[in-house]
């Protein structure tokens, strides 16, 4: 299910203006003849697409009387006006949910956190809506409607149904959740898998600006990748792409959730990490920060399990350069607390099994707290609106 | 170096322009409508784009007064004139070099196999240069310019470089291809990886027609795949990608050519499988021929061999699936001949590793002779001569 906007709709739906607006969202501000260098577009098929946008107060043009060419269209900048409408974004983990308040550009106004009373997907749901109406009464103040929500989580989600097909943290298996929600909180929503999310995030505000294809991995509770190939985000035709945490790592390696065994997850995974831990330790370690504190100590069994994930992280992100040549790896997620404990073996993970030139690609890491994500989440919500 | 086309250039070198010729050439005749519609585009940019193509004789309008509306514009259908000009494909193999001379409609007139004399680079340069003039004066015949030559072979190869990085089965490294070429034969040259260049045509012409996002995997002396996401085919940052047959099957498993254990190329290559039939059956087998008459008459070491080599590309294009959730996966090469040996394990293998709905892309099979393969090439040239 394609959330809907029946109270206010963006003013033109053909690809390219939905692709002039987030050219000018990402790259702004832009006089019309970048806009058209940069989205591949002829620069009437620009003037035309803008000018909608400008009438109905999405793009707003500089007056900027230095750039006026003496022959010729004028070469005033045009950019995103923020302020025009805003947007909730909600990212699902499985103890709490965060949310934000953003405006049109996705800068964050407000930024909520909320624990889960329980992970049944009507418990979810009735924190989700708590959450998004909280955040849309904090709009109020800013006399702006709220056109969207976006509801960001890890696992098999199929956007264009609504639905989660498979959650292994939450332990859901075809949940509708973009039909509830929308229902219960009068907003078009838009269900994304978490890191697809915040790889739109990215591409449109990070360090994944202005590259055609790169990837961002992410390293923590679960092992998650985001692809952008040819300037999209991959969705992968049944919903499922970006599974690097399924890439198989060691036959003989130790079960995975999915069924198989040595799964990169089922080594570098927060969980598969404590287990071994615990294993080659023989202490009760309580959780994952005390694992990484007893590594930070010295302990040489705790330091030789981050060093076995960090090898196997690295040769998961070869297996994608390999595949997709992408300019730049982004490594996140909560796991980079570790990080210390494994970007040598990361690297060379990545350098013994990248082949040919694929080592070429850049891999570098950025932390990005989970507001980012659920940036990310409104982000999609935007997407939607736009009809990208 | 991009191949230049002095003698004649094609008429309009636009992203549109390019796109829809691409669009007819694939799914032609069509309607403007229709070709608006399949490219993404307006119907008045696909009438803009279609008029100099039509005057310059690349497309022609089928008049159909029947199809003829009363109002608007008319729906007569554009098609591809395949007669307007010719183009030279070849596959350089190990041991010989396939060349094909097709027309615009990239459909093969006429196709030749020569031997190689050395895998030296000049060797194979002077043998490649000898059958496209062989190709060209066949050409003569058709009273048609040869527009371009397209080779391709496999490994690391950059088109826009037209230099051939790394072939491990002919020992190059960094050689220029497309200059010394395209010097010697007066043609403008493409050179791409032989697996590319199949996948180009299978989106056009073959399995691939209609679909935005499939993969094609070649078993045989190498293992090689080719990617199309969204409606392109994937070419890498820097000129790696697809290399499926460096996707990690068994850490403890044989070396590969690349340095690392146990890769899938390692496992299910011709080569190696071969050494292993050797290994468990203590018979000197001779090749793969005899390698699989071996199990064909029921050697068992021979069969296990081929299961575990099935198990493993099966794994491997679930790494495929998992990552880049295609809607189709096209197996091909010269290690069909041994399918039945390893279908079911290929099967099997796919499906345990699959994550999820990735599980739902479709596997097939498609022999396709090295002639196709040499057709690929020549879309590669014609790819390159339309601007795509």
């Amino acid at each position: 299910m394609q959330p809907t906007f029946p109270a206010e709709t963006f003013p033109a739906h053909t690809p390219a203006a939905s692709q002039v607006f987030t050219t000018v969202l990402a790259h702004g501000p832009l006089t019309r003849l970048d806009v058209a260098r940069r989205a591949g577009l002829s620069p009437a098929a620009v003037t035309k697409a803008v000018r909608p946008l400008i009438e109905a107060g999405y793009l707003v043009e500089d007056a900027d009387a230095e750039a006026r060419p003496a022959l010729g269209r004028p070469a005033n900048r045009v950019r995103v006006d923020g302020g025009r409408a805003l947007f909730t974004g909600l990212k699902v983990t499985g103890d709490e949910i965060i949310g934000v308040l953003t405006d049109l550009c996705c800068r964050i106004l407000v930024a909520r956190r909320v624990p889960l009373t329980g992970r049944a997907p009507r418990d979810v749901l009735a924190v989700a809506v708590d959450l998004a109406n909280e955040l849309r009464t904090e709009a109020d103040g800013f006399g702006v409607p709220v056109l969207g929500l976006g509801i960001a989580l890890a696992g098999d989600v199929d956007r264009a149904e609504g639905t989660v097909r498979y959650s292994p943290f939450l332990d859901w298996h075809c949940v509708p959740l973009a039909g509830p929600a929308g229902a219960a909180s009068g907003l078009p929503v838009t269900v994304d898998n978490d890191v697809r999310a915040l790889t739109v995030a990215e591409q449109w505000f990070g360090d994944g600006v202005g590259l055609s294809d790169f990837a961002v991995v992410t390293v923590g509770a679960g092992i998650g990748c985001g692809l952008v190939v040819h300037g999209r985000v991959v969705s992968g035709a049944h919903g499922v792409a970006g599974e690097i945490g399924h890439v198989p790592v060691d036959p003989d390696g130790p079960p995975c959730h999915c069924g198989n065994r040595g799964c990169l997850e089922a080594v570098a995974a927060d969980a598969a990490i404590l287990a071994r831990v615990r294993e080659v330790t023989g202490s009760d370690v309580a959780g994952t920060a005390e694992a990484v504190a007893l590594a930070h100590r010295g302990d040489e069994g705790a330091r030789a399990v981050y060093a076995r994930a960090g090898e196997a992280i690295g040769r998961g992100i070869a297996t994608v350069a390999n595949l997709l040549g992408p300019q730049r790896v982004i490594i996140s997620g909560e796991g980079l607390a570790a990080y210390d404990l494994y970007a040598r073996q990361i690297r060379d993970g990545f350098a013994a099994a990248a082949f040919g030139s694929a080592a070429r690609c850049e891999v570098r890491t950025r932390p990005l707290p989970f507001e980012e994500w659920a940036r990310g989440a409104a982000a999609t919500a935007i997407q939607s609106f736009v009809g990208r």
